[in-house]
């Protein structure tokens, strides 16, 4: 089975682990992975940082699939230490509020010297993903695009409207400045990486994790021409609710949601992700047990809906969310 | 008394270090140092490793005359750890043969950051600089030009003479493929970095430590302007022989000296810098002990010789190197 799904950072790296897990549980013993994954990975959240280049969705789908995530934290290496960045504050340089693990720099640090070499980011992510070994997972990780595209805020500030990166808007402020609007910079001159619109040709299904609609699947479904592609596939296209409960799982994609105009429930998120066969990109949609109000109401609209414990507490957990998305899609086939 | 110094890495540090010493100790409890060293550096060594700008002499000399360098090596912080090229090399990335410590990375990463936002060299080194407080030590280090000097060396392969960068010949190849010349790649666009030619028309005494004559101090004197200005000045250019007893004291300046067509001797290498009477940029120079034939040599040639133990054992004994140097300055300019 061809898969592709469409990814943010801890949300969709859990969610893939998840679908591999239980993909791989139904081929054991086989030599080669019977299955095929690919992921293309939001990219709007990279910055430059002390020089070099920091991928978050990329890096964490790429610990996460690759078995060596900081488990607790869901981002980062486990048995991390900080011995470079402690010392780099002494320098007075750069953001005292972000995080940069020894561990991690050294990804970026390769990332950065062969993306100085020229190669692109997608061959710079294979090269990554295969010290990890991700294709022997099973798994292709690809970037959106190879070119930056980076996600600005739109905030209040003393004189006027002004423009966060979304890191900083994210992990600094914790999301408190109400956003305005998010800004995609650069994503004029971005194309879909190669391999991604192919991947989105030739999948039997295509999944939207629990990712922040806004600011991670949306991101990626702003690159010129990976919408229509989407919109375009023959495969049905699932997706999994970020909120639960009316909350989001993870992270503060309320204040995200609420800056372009979308309630933060289950429903209210389908309904802005719409449905394919009313121009939207999704066929199908997986809502927690907690909201099953929503789940009603969409199949009131006509939606093909599914109802399950989404929360991904473990693997075996996250097995189950996946085989209950994957599950929809026959369903979403027949058009509900 | 205005010093300026021209230097490459750890005998330049060191010789620099003393004279700072013996200079503070003739003005015990001033407020403000007395005396004004500038010192300035060879960068022809510096490289790009894993996207950060490594400065292997300017890094020296700001761990040395900062007080944090790692004694016994020479180079690199004390306390030094390698976490990250540890993990970096699990990626393959990069040479196995460059030590890439996690404190001396902080210092790359900082100075990457800066030159990345468009500070120049000598502001980058000067931001370095005052984390290390070599302001209040009574040094300014300055780059010898802002503009990328990269020393290759000229070398026999198997398909004809082949480049190597200057790190990768002496670090990887300890010196031992037979160089056929050094070339400044990048030097004739590079111009003296802001200060440098105001240091030595304004000096009261010029020191060549005894760095590598050919390709730390030669590097030095390659950069267009630099050499004329040296000639130029007022005062006295003294210069201590980093030959002793025929043989280099550290490194193996030997092998870059025969590539040069010069013998390892303390007179020849007086002879390869030359008198400036006679169009070279020495006034005097101060030998080794060891040495004494080299003296008599020079001084049958007119050349304003001392005779000292030179080698720099400890802070002391560089101190007095330097007080015997210093003290060389009026010989000199009386013309020996």
């Amino acid at each position: 089975m061809r898969v592709v799904v469409l990814s943010g950072g801890v949300g969709g790296a859990r969610f893939t682990r998840g679908l591999l897990a239980h993909l791989g549980a139904d081929a054991p013993g086989s030599r080669a992975p019977a299955h095929e994954v690919t992921v293309v990975a939001n990219t709007g959240d990279d910055l430059w940082l002390h020089g070099v280049r920091v991928c978050p969705d990329l890096d964490t789908l790429l610990y996460t699939l690759g078995g060596v995530v900081h488990e607790e934290q869901g981002w980062g290496r486990r048995e991390e230490s900080t011995r470079v960045s402690t010392d780099l504050a002494a320098y007075g340089v750069g953001w005292d509020w972000f995080t940069l693990g020894d561990l991690d720099l050294s990804t970026h640090l390769a990332r950065t010297q062969w993306l100085r070499e020229g190669v692109p980011l997608q061959g710079v992510t294979a090269r990554l993903a295969a010290r990890w070994d991700l294709a022997g997972r099973g798994v292709r990780l690809l970037p959106m695009a190879d070119e930056p595209v980076e996600t600005h805020v739109e905030v209040d500030g003393d004189e006027g409207p002004r423009l966060l990166h979304f890191e900083e808007w994210w992990v600094r402020h914790r999301a408190a400045l109400r956003p305005r609007r998010f800004v995609q910079v650069g994503v004029e001159d971005a194309v879909p990486a190669p391999g991604v619109l192919e991947a989105l040709a030739a999948a039997d299904v295509v999944l939207l994790p629990p990712s922040n609609p806004v600011v991670s699947v949306g991101t990626v479904l702003g690159v010129p021409g990976l919408r229509d592609a989407l919109v375009a596939t023959a495969a049905p296209v699932v997706g999994v609710s970020p909120v639960v409960g009316g909350a989001p799982v993870r992270g503060m994609a309320d204040a995200c949601l609420a800056a372009i105009g979308v309630e933060t429930t289950a429903a209210a998120v389908a309904r802005h992700y719409g449905r394919r066969s009313l121009g939207g990109v999704l066929d199908a949609w997986l809502v927690d047990g907690r909201d099953r109000p929503d789940a009603a109401a969409l199949r009131a609209e006509g939606w093909p809906v599914a109802v399950a414990d989404t929360l991904m507490v473990d693997v075996p957990a996250a097995a189950r969310v996946a085989a209950v998305a994957l599950a929809l899609a026959p369903l979403a086939l027949a058009g509900g």
